[in-house]
C-alpha cells in the first residue's frame, strides 16, 4: 500500500496517528464493528476525492466515507483495514431563497444549514435525532428521517441533485436544480440511502421548505402505550395529518426528565390564528391526559425537546450493557398490533424493552440491551421475532437508520433474492473493485 | 414470431385487428414516431405480464407498454414492429385512509383514483394536464408532474412501493407500504420516470395527501409575460409559497376563452378563515390586474379550469401544423431570463411561439409548430437555442414530459457522457434483450 502518495497529496490532512484514527473508525452504534484504520484523510475538493478513489482501486484498499458518524447500524464504521475519508472540510453552503434551493458540501451539518436558512424564513425539514451533529452527506447516504417524517418524509424527498464520485472514479452530475426533473433515469434516489457503497457525495442540491406560519402542539400522558398508539390512529382517522406525532414510553420519559408516564407529543402546522382550533380538536380526540399545550412554531418545536433526548435515555437505561436500537416501521393502522407484538416478544425472550419513536409515520425504535458477559443470544431471538412480526404487519425492519452491518441479514429476508441480486449487480456496476464502504448494506 | 401462444393465452384479450392496433401505436405527440404493431394485448394478472416478457425475449419482439398514451415525446409510441401491452384492465384500487396509502393497478386513471379517495377527504396530488385520462402506471413511468408541482412535486415524490417485471422476467417488490423505508438500495425511484424501459409496473403503492382545509386564489392579467414571471419571483421572495402558479400567454388565453391577455393563476392552501389575508397579500404583491378571486379549495381549483385547456389552445393555434410542445424548467429566479430568451430565439428563427405552463416550479411549455410541407428545420434550430439557453440558466430540457424519442439528443447533451454510460449499463442490467420499450430515453 502506497502511503507516500497520501502523505504528499494531503500533507497534514492525512492523519496517521492511531489515537486520532481510533476516534474515526466507529459510528454511534454499540456493537463492535470497527477495525483499526490506516488513517483519516480530509479532502477539500472533488478532484481530491476522485484521486482518493483511484488510489483505493490501485491499492485495493477500502475507503470508509464519513460525515459525523452518528449512524446506528455500523453504516459509517471502518470494518476492515482501510482509510477513513472524512468530509468535514467540504462544507460550503449556497442558498437561493427564491428558488427554494441550497447547494451544499457533504460536510455541512444539518444544524449549520438551518442556521444559514433561518434569515430567509426557510428550513431544511428532515430532522433526525442526531440533527445537531449529523452532516448533509451522512444524512443523504443514510436516507435519514426523523421527527417530522409524518409531514415532510425523509432525505429521499429533499435531494434534487447530487455530484458523486463512483468506485470507478467517475464524476456523475445527477438530477437538477429545479423541482421538476426528468432527464434520463433518476439516479439521485439510488444514491440516497446507499450508505456510501455506490459513490461518494461531493455536492448536494437540496430542496428547502418555508417555515410554516404557525403550529400547535400538545403533550399527552397515557397509562399504556397501546392506548397511546390507538389515539394516533384515531387522529389520522379524524383527518388530522400531524406535522409530528412522537412518543416515549414511561421508563424513557422518566429518564429524560418527564413524568414516568407514556408521553405522546403531537403537533400540526397551521396558519396563524388557527392554533386554538387545532388544540381543541386534539383535546377532543386524545384520551390521554393533556399536560402541555403549545401555540406557535417555536413553541411547538420546544415542546418536542424532551423527545429529542430518547437516545440519551436509552443509553442510561442500558447501563454498561450493549445497547441495540432497532428501527421498524409499520403502516399507521398497525401500530397497536406492533406495540402488543413487540412487548410479547420481549417478554417471551426475557429481554428489556424500551419503546419510543415517530408514531406519526409508523416508525418505532424498540431498544434492548445485553450484558457483554451474557452475550447477544436472547436479544437476537427477540430481533428475529420482531422482524417476523413487522413482516406480518406489512412493515419494514429498516425505516431510517439503514442497513449498515447490523441489518444485512434482516434486509435479506425482507428484500427477497430477486431484488437482492439486482442490488448486487448495481454495486458491481458502480463499485466493481468494492472499495467504497465494503461490507455494508448487502448481505454476504 | 409465435403468435399462436398469444392467441391461446390471451384469447380475445389479444387483438390483432390492424384498425384497433393503429389506435394504440401512437401517443399524444404529433410527430410520426409510430410503426404498425402486430397487435395489442391486455393482461389482467402479473403472471401474464411475466409470461409476456418471456415470450418477448424468446421471440426477440419488443413490448410497448401503455396506459392511456397521453405522453408528448413519443414515450408510449410503438416505434418498431412489436406488441403493444395495454394495462387498461389492471385497474384495482385499495385505499387505506388511516395509513394514507393506496395500492393500485397500473391501469387506474388518476381521475378514478381521486374519485375513490374523495370520500375520505384524501387526494392524490400529482395533477398533470392529462389528469382525466392519464393512468397511474403511465404517470409513474413518465414521472408526471403538473399543476400542483410547486407544492406537491411530481410522481417521484408519491410512490412508496412498486411491483415490476424486469426485462429478464423477474418480479421485483420494491420499496415499502410505510412512508419511511430504508431496505437496501432505493430502486423505486429508478423506475419512476424510466418510461417502461427497465421494467413493467404491475402494482403501485402510493402516498396520499389530505385535501387542504381551504385555499385562496386569484387570476391576474398582465400586459407582458416578462412582468408576469417577475411577479412570480416577487411572490416567492415575499415568502409566499404557492400551491400553484400557472400561466397562459395572451394568444393562448384567447384560445381557451379568457380575455386576450397574459394570465397568471396563483393559489395558496390555507386553514379555513385565512383566505382573505392571502388574497390581500397577493393583491398587494401582484402588479397585474386581478380579474378573479376564489376562496375555498373547490373554488380555487375551479379558477384553474381555463388553464387546463392549454393543450387544446395549442392544438387550435397550430392549425393543421405539426405541433411541438417543449417542456423546460429553470430555477424560479431565472424565469424572466427564460421568457426573454425564448422569445428572442423564436424571433431569430421565425417560428411561432406560445408560452404557458407551471411557473410556480419554473416549468414552461414553449409550443411551436411547422407546416408539414416546409419541414422542421427552423423549429429544430429554435429548439437547439432553447436547450442552450436552459443549460445556461441552470435548468433542464425535460421537466415532466420525459425523454421518449423526441428528447434523446437533448438529454445526451444535458446528462453528459459519464452519466449516460451508467444509464446504458442500467438498461442492460434490467433489460438485457432490449425488449422493453426500445428506442426510448437513451440516445442511440
Amino acid at each position: 500500500m502506497d502511503l507516500g502518495w497520501l502523505r504528499r497529496r494531503f500533507g497534514d490532512r492525512f492523519v496517521e496517528d492511531g489515537a486520532v484514527a481510533a476516534l474515526y473508525v466507529r459510528d454511534a452504534s454499540f456493537m463492535e464493528f470497527s477495525r483499526s484504520a490506516i488513517g483519516v484523510v480530509f479532502p477539500e475538493e472533488e478532484e481530491e476525492v476522485v484521486e482518493l478513489v483511484r488510489w483505493a482501486v490501485e491499492n485495493r484498499t477500502p475507503l470508509f466515507p464519513q460525515g459525523c458518524a452518528t449512524s446506528l447500524s455500523g453504516n459509517a464504521a471502518a470494518t476492515a483495514p482501510g482509510l477513513v475519508v472524512s468530509f468535514e472540510r467540504m462544507a460550503k453552503v449556497e442558498v437561493d431563497p427564491v428558488d427554494g434551493v441550497a447547494v451544499v458540501g457533504p460536510g455541512v451539518k444539518l444544524e449549520e444549514l438551518n442556521l444559514a436558512l433561518a434569515r430567509y424564513g426557510l428550513f431544511f425539514p428532515v430532522d433526525p435525532g442526531s440533527v445537531k451533529s449529523a452532516t448533509v452527506g451522512g444524512a443523504i447516504a443514510n436516507g435519514a428521517g426523523g421527527m417530522r417524517g409524518a409531514k415532510y418524509g425523509t432525505m429521499k424527498d429533499w435531494v434534487l441533485g447530487l455530484r458523486v464520485v463512483t468506485g470507478r472514479g467517475d464524476v456523475l452530475r445527477l438530477g437538477c436544480r429545479t423541482y421538476k426533473c426528468r432527464n434520463g433515469y433518476d439516479l439521485v434516489r439510488l444514491f440516497v440511502g446507499s450508505e456510501g457503497t455506490l459513490g461518494l457525495i461531493t455536492e448536494a442540491t437540496l430542496k428547502l421548505a418555508p417555515v410554516p406560519e404557525s403550529a400547535a402542539a400538545v403533550l399527552a400522558y397515557y397509562r399504556d402505550v397501546e392506548t397511546l398508539v390507538e389515539d394516533v390512529v384515531r387522529v389520522r382517522a379524524s383527518r388530522v395529518w400531524p406535522l409530528f406525532a412522537e412518543f416515549l414510553d414511561a421508563p424513557t420519559s422518566a429518564l429524560v426528565g418527564l413524568e414516568e408516564k407514556n408521553a405522546l407529543f403531537i403537533g400540526v402546522d397551521v396558519n396563524a390564528g388557527a392554533e386554538e382550533k387545532v388544540i381543541n380538536k386534539l383535546r377532543g380526540l386524545l384520551r390521554g391526559e393533556v399536560a402541555l399545550e403549545a401555540a406557535g412554531w417555536e413553541a411547538s418545536m420546544r415542546l418536542l425537546e424532551p423527545r429529542r433526548r430518547l437516545f440519551y435515555g436509552q443509553i442510561k437505561a442500558a447501563g454498561g450493557g450493549v445497547l441495540v436500537i432497532e428501527d421498524v416501521a409499520v403502516p399507521i393502522s398497525k401500530l397497536p398490533d406492533a406495540v402488543r407484538g413487540l412487548k410479547a416478544a420481549a417478554a417471551r425472550h426475557g429481554v428489556p424493552l424500551l419503546l419510543g419513536g415517530h408514531v406519526g409515520d409508523g416508525n418505532i425504535h424498540p431498544a434492548t440491551w445485553y450484558r457483554r458477559e451474557e452475550g447477544p443470544a436472547r436479544v437476537e431471538n427477540f430481533i428475529r421475532d420482531m422482524a417476523e412480526l413487522v413482516a406480518k404487519l406489512g412493515g419494514t425492519i429498516s425505516a431510517e437508520h439503514g442497513i449498515g452491518v447490523l441489518k444485512r441479514e434482516l434486509a435479506k429476508a425482507e428484500l427477497g433474492e430477486a431484488a437482492l441480486s439486482y442490488m448486487r449487480e448495481l454495486k458491481r456496476l458502480f463499485d466493481p473493485y468494492n472499495v467504497l464502504n465494503p461490507g455494508k448494506v448487502l448481505p454476504g
